[in-house]
């Protein structure tokens, strides 16, 4: 039976070699890494540097974040009770929504309202208004400050581009403090939304590359739990860390 | 109800900060890439330079192989019947196993073995007389030669370390065409495992790898769905690539 | 660590037993049927005969529809890379989105509207001036009618209940026609919205009976792909029905 | 592309309408109960009075087992971090394996031997020689007796067939506790592989009727988690069930 013809923009494989965005994969490999890869293939183009090194920047501080997350527990659980590490990994993936780490593409929707000229007042009274929260402001755990988040926008000063999206979320944020007397801080999806924003990354490609960087960390945590006893009642809380003692990054030690 | 304590050695998060494996989470945010960062995360040290490169290049190598992957597919028909982004993502992975993306880890076993002094022919034998396939060798496309293998064991050679797996994943590809006088060429999984097994990364955190690589891929086609009509017939050769001309990677437009 | 206590009103197990809503599980095996069970687990409450009828009626209705949907596609794709079973029916359900039985629930709220006296033509006026689908009407193949839709209506005829969600469907369906001179005819959503909303289940719980019924059949397409060749390109319309010859369902060789 | 054309021995469907195993739909709808016609797609044949009754029994039986199931778990996690009740869904199935609900199959192989004329002693010398538990037998909760499977084997019994897989597993039931001293009894998975084998319907069909059964609860649990904050720490053993209070089911209330 014929089928429609479809089109498909991104990567071509024949015999003879495999082309992403018309790049030769034998030339990326070893040529340009995985972050930079990652943006070629959403963008269809080659970050520049600055661009390159935010990226790479943004996926470290989304890699993991302990094991009480939703998707961390999710995939426990699916090897709890004996699934494998890709219904694993799947398992975490589904617990992924508007809480939890899937705020980027919404956040960068008030960002850019704000980038382009309505006051954060305005925008934050409509999402409130509907009895939302804002995308991207407020954590569970980090309720004063988001320490990735302060790293990731020292970065992004650090590059020469201008900062619009920083800039709204900065002043998203003082305006939630102003009108709650309390601090609602930027979380990960935030500053992942305002540098993304600033660096020209559609917002369409921003929740995907946040759930990627997370499977890495959500996938160790199912290889983890494959060291546990089956069907083990799973406290979320109840975890103590055992791991390596706090030690300083030295220049010296890394890549 | 009281819950019985439990360890974990990955990531220790506080209001104060968050640590992988002993590091401020600060300090790997543009001090170490997402690559190195995730084998940090998995082995519990940080990579050597060639570990580092290696691993990223690793995973450049398994980005995306184009439309008509088994987990490229599911995505697009998870879009196209109306899942999230997550949802593709995930229908994706649960496409990987034996056949598709998941045979990194049985891989190295195999490597292993001819590595620990086994004759690649009766390490052959033992497979084929239980009616299985030979893991991490064949692939439905590069019939003669997979251009990412060459890619990875060149870059390899040029690091310091000794390549026992890799030698063993060449010894194999030999043994079966000599037996068959066909060639089942090393594939993309069985390169990462002879690599992987190189660097010392144990076999168990393999297919992670591979699929935190193939997320970022499978996750982009979901996304170039999601401008298609729904519930569309997806002919899975039908596709016709209409992205950017082959064109090469000039070192100064890198990174 | 302490947890907040929370409930659930569902379902209470102890070592002395399993009780349902109150009802002792080992008094419903073999006394309630499955369907009634799961009205009750929703709902809170047994159903009376006539809502057990249709309740079961529906579940059958949506059973499956051939190896053609996408849910059915993509189990066959999750077995065709080596997934297990579970990981192809999670992949089965992921397709379902908006466009494929997950519309139950949006045509609730439509048929609602239009029982409540709303005109059908306001209401499809609403819809498509957001550039929307009407939510459980229109079907790929059914396109002058679904022979499901007919026997559902006539089944809940036959019983004792008003049927304003049944008379708003057939308006909807009337009007739909009116304003494009082309059939888009009720579809199982649209059936299953109708008849669920005459019985007075909540419009939340109706896309999980359909979810339920369906994975049935979903499961089913996974077994039968375990036994074709692995990572074979699966072209979606290229299968021929090989089964049984069409066959009447004599009342005698029933239950 | 031409496709290679592939067979499907389950279901029809043209515009002019829809047959499972050669029955019209349109009869199946309102003429066979949803079980039933489950047994019809499955096995290709339509069961008789008997096996209708069991396969609805073995369905009631497995719907639900509490909110501290991982299946129930994930499913929360899913929603509690934003997903959709389908993610929902899909999550729950994915915890289940070995441990937890998926043992149906492996239970049937264990069964089959005994009723083939293996000695219980041997074939549970052959399992735990490998250092793994026999499959369906033992419950975390029903740690003497599981309800459920007294009643099913109750009801198998007012049937008119044979029943040595129910025999098999109440021999492999003894040995286990003259071998330890202290019950391991049959579970739900193995309560089902008995009562399925004894029905004749082959274990690679199983599980499937499991998960399909208990995806309906596992959506309850999801819809109930839609009414509670989001990102809650969902501590597993924390609940409180607050539904009705105990009740028996007369037999006038039922269909």
């Amino acid at each position: 039976m014929p089928y429609e013809s479809w089109e498909s923009q991104l990567t071509h494989t024949s015999p003879e070699g495999i082309r992403i965005r018309g790049y030769d994969l034998t030339e990326l490999i070893g040529g340009l890494s995985y972050p930079a890869t990652l943006f070629l293939l959403y963008t269809g183009e080659l970050p520049t540097v600055s661009e390159s090194r935010l990226i790479d920047a943004l996926m470290v501080a989304s890699i993991d974040h302990g094991p009480a997350t939703p998707s961390a527990l999710a995939a426990r659980g699916s090897i709890s009770g004996g699934g494998t590490l890709q219904a694993a990994g799947a398992a975490g993936l589904l617990t992924m929504g508007r809480h939890h780490g899937a705020a980027v593409e919404a956040c960068m929707g008030v960002l850019q309202k704000v980038a382009d000229g309505e006051s954060a007042e305005t925008v934050i009274e409509e999402i409130t208004a509907r009895g939302e929260r804002v995308p991207g402001f407020g954590h569970r755990q980090h309720k004063e400050r988001d320490p990735r988040v302060d790293r990731l926008f020292e970065l992004a000063a650090n590059e020469d581009f201008e900062t619009p999206h920083i800039d709204a979320a900065t002043a998203v944020e003082a305006t939630l403090l102003a009108r709650t007397g309390k601090p609602v801080p930027i979380n990960i999806d935030g500053a992942m939304a305002a540098v993304l924003g600033d660096i020209g990354v559609p917002a369409e490609f921003s929740n995907a590359i946040f759930i990627t960087a997370r499977l890495g960390g959500v996938l160790r945590h199912a290889i983890e739990e494959q060291g546990m006893p089956p069907m083990r009642r799973i406290g979320p809380d109840d975890h103590t860390y055992t791991g390596p003692e706090p030690r300083p990054l030295h220049e010296e030690e890394e890549r």
